[in-house]
């Protein structure tokens, strides 16, 4: 059958529900085009490793199309999606393509959202790129310089206050390891700061840190936290960012390092579909992950709001976007081969890890639940299992290894100078 | 002795030839100011491979302060230095701050120049920092990427043509590692475009590549080019760079990326002490590195104009300003202890080393000449060596032994965006 009147499925983003989805694939009658706007795959759970001087970009990246080179039947374009057309089934790329679909998938994640605060974005940047990591990696690293250089004890101590907004597991990983770096690492190469001194300060709006956890295991993360030397605020929103700190409810802690990982936004695909989202931007899918009224179009991962069994909503997280990939290519392989339909999509949780800090973490599986240094130990194997190519397994627990043995980073740079830094004053915003 | 009362040493630039000279005043009765306007030293040399996805960034940078962490003496300062008040004896750095200096050393290397053609610049990036690196690793792969979009087969001929000019070894070593890339390791990745069709243009004012090896190593290298599939054109200066490509005396060639690997600029140290400098801006030194009228101000490495005994100037290479570090650190030795001075700076050649693709390279030693698989093994065990630390030495062992192994490269990434891409029409400008 020659290729063009081959089924064609159009998948939107190569994230880990993307992925999965057309590896799942394999083997059935279609032809499949798989659009990123960027040109590598992402490990998201280990991004803060990139933020925070512990593992190189290079190593939690891998170019899409690489992955699939051995699948003639997979075209790999690197475009931005501008809209949907459900009448006419054509996607609309940035520079003027449109690709006609049989079956559209949309796996175009999330970004991290102020809460209709974008004000806030230039002095508090989430972490969901590459480009985000090294940033904050660059901005945290001219910190401790510019305070080596500093002669006004206010600014000085400004700048070397790093405040996390958010304490789900991105933001208790990276206050745990930018703890470790400042008490730790650092010390031996300032001559006019004590790096030890660096208050890092983590804040969360809700009751604990890592509500996603059972209670004992959030007690541990907060003891953990704190005998790591991180200011744990809990219960309190942040009502204002600037270039000069953060306002914690009425109290103003003067820092120059802002890190958001507060809350997420799905991408567009709602509105390029003009089907109902929920608040966080998500498209209400049906049982079958289909969007409402278009049975040809799936929404899964970040992008779709899908409730479990128990009525809970599932969390944003790798493991759900890939039962998500593989239950979408199970449909369609029942669709091509005419066999009765799956059953609704469920999800099963398989567990919850989180570190704190280079020697403990927590692992919620329900029943069992682990702390301490073995649950860090299982944390790491399982990250190194989770991440594509021989290569990059070695590569990274090499790197683990050397900062375990040595407690050198690996990817101190300071990188990509911005084009607008923000300014600052050391005082705080009139 | 406090501190304060010892002679200061400033030390302006962490490259090959400002670390060998804080090393070499070690056990020393002085306190060492190392100024950077970067927070990494960079292992230049390697530098092409980040540009051609070969090694990570971190691989060849490593932060300054962490290679002084054990000698207290030593002041390390992320600082740009904006002048220099020699009547005064002080530094003016970015900010307001001024350092004072009992002695001066400065060592603040090159950038690529455009020989009067600064509006080039933005079609044609130089090589000479981390963000280069990274800039031309994007727009080389992007290139490809959009030539697999591109229906126009006169646009995807120009996106499918790279050009480097200058046939140093940077602009070899570019050229053969690109080919190596189109031919060998993206085919079977792309549907739409046959990256075998890939030109890769190496373009040289001079009579031959690589003029600074002896006649039959640059023929070598010539014919060892031409096997890689690079189309090399010999006396032919570029007249003309713009978004649309080359002009090469009166042929215009279509081509989206190009590299600018010709020319060399010292940095403005001649200016900040108010003499001689050559056509390259170096200054030209006394006998003993330092600066006319001016004993107590050193200045070395691709800053310093030098001229052998047989009157040839030094190269511009990292052996070089590492034997002018070790020279100004001896010559301060004597003058602390008061013990006669050394002699004249004298610059003893090592040997010349380039590689051509991933498989041959040459290597000059005066009397001995090697080329082939022998001479890139030498050149590869010769640039692990010299790398620093342990951890970077398996690191660059370990991904070049992958890369010859699978044929994969490690660092395929598309990151940074630029703010202002050049416009690009697939036709030469008017």
């Amino acid at each position: 059958m020659p290729m063009d009147t081959l089924h064609h499925v159009v998948v939107i983003g190569g994230g880990f529900g993307g992925l999965q989805l057309v590896k799942d694939l394999k083997g059935l009658p279609v032809r499949i085009t798989l659009v990123d706007r960027r040109n590598h795959h992402l490990f998201q759970p280990l991004l803060y490793q990139v933020a925070t001087t512990l593992l190189a970009t290079s190593e939690i990246a891998w170019p899409i199309r690489r992955l699939f080179r051995d699948r003639t039947e997979v075209t790999t374009l690197l475009a931005e999606v501008e809209g949907v057309d459900t009448a006419a089934r054509t996607v609309a790329l940035s520079g003027g393509d449109t690709i006609p679909y049989d079956t559209l998938v949309l796996a175009t994640g999330a970004t991290h959202a102020y809460f209709g605060n974008d004000q806030w974005a230039p002095f508090a940047p989430g972490l969901k790129t590459l480009e985000d990591a090294t940033t904050i990696r660059r901005r945290m690293l001219l910190a401790f310089e510019q305070a080596e250089r500093e002669a006004d004890p206010a600014v000085r101590d400004a700048l070397l206050t790093f405040t996390i907004i958010g304490a789900g597991p991105t933001g208790v990983e990276l206050a745990g390891i930018i703890a470790e770096l400042a008490h730790a690492t650092l010390p031996p190469e300032f001559r006019n700061i004590d790096t030890r001194k660096t208050r890092v300060v983590l804040v969360e709006a809700g009751a604990r840190v890592l509500s996603g956890f059972a209670e004992p295991l959030s007690d541990y993360a907060y003891k953990a936290l704190e005998k790591l030397g991180v200011e744990v605020h809990l219960g309190k929103p942040v009502t204002k960012c600037s270039a000069a700190g953060v306002m914690i409810g009425e109290a103003f802690i003067p820092s120059r390092t802002i890190v958001w990982a507060a809350g997420v936004q799905a991408s567009p695909a709602a509105k390029w579909l003009g089907v109902p989202a929920d608040r966080a931007g998500r498209v209400i899918v049906e049982k079958d992950l289909s969007a409402p009224g278009f049975p040809q179009v799936f929404v899964i991962g970040d992008t779709a709001s899908v409730l479990n069994d128990d009525g809970k909503p599932i969390p944003g997280i790798a493991p759900a976007a890939k039962q998500q990939g593989a239950y979408v290519a199970k449909v369609l392989r029942a669709r091509l081969r005419q066999t009765p339909a799956p059953g609704s999509f469920r999800y099963r949780h398989q567990g919850s890890l989180a570190t704190i800090g280079r020697r403990s973490a927590i692992i919620d599986f329900g029943r069992i639940q682990l702390t301490g240094a073995l649950a860090w130990w299982i944390w790491g194997i399982a990250h190194i299992y989770f991440l594509i190519g021989t290569r990059s397994r070695f590569a990274v627990a090499w790197s683990w290894l050397w900062i375990y043995l040595s407690g050198q980073h690996t990817a101190r740079l300071i990188t990509q100078k911005e084009s607008v830094e923000p300014p600052f004053s050391g005082q705080p915003d009139p």
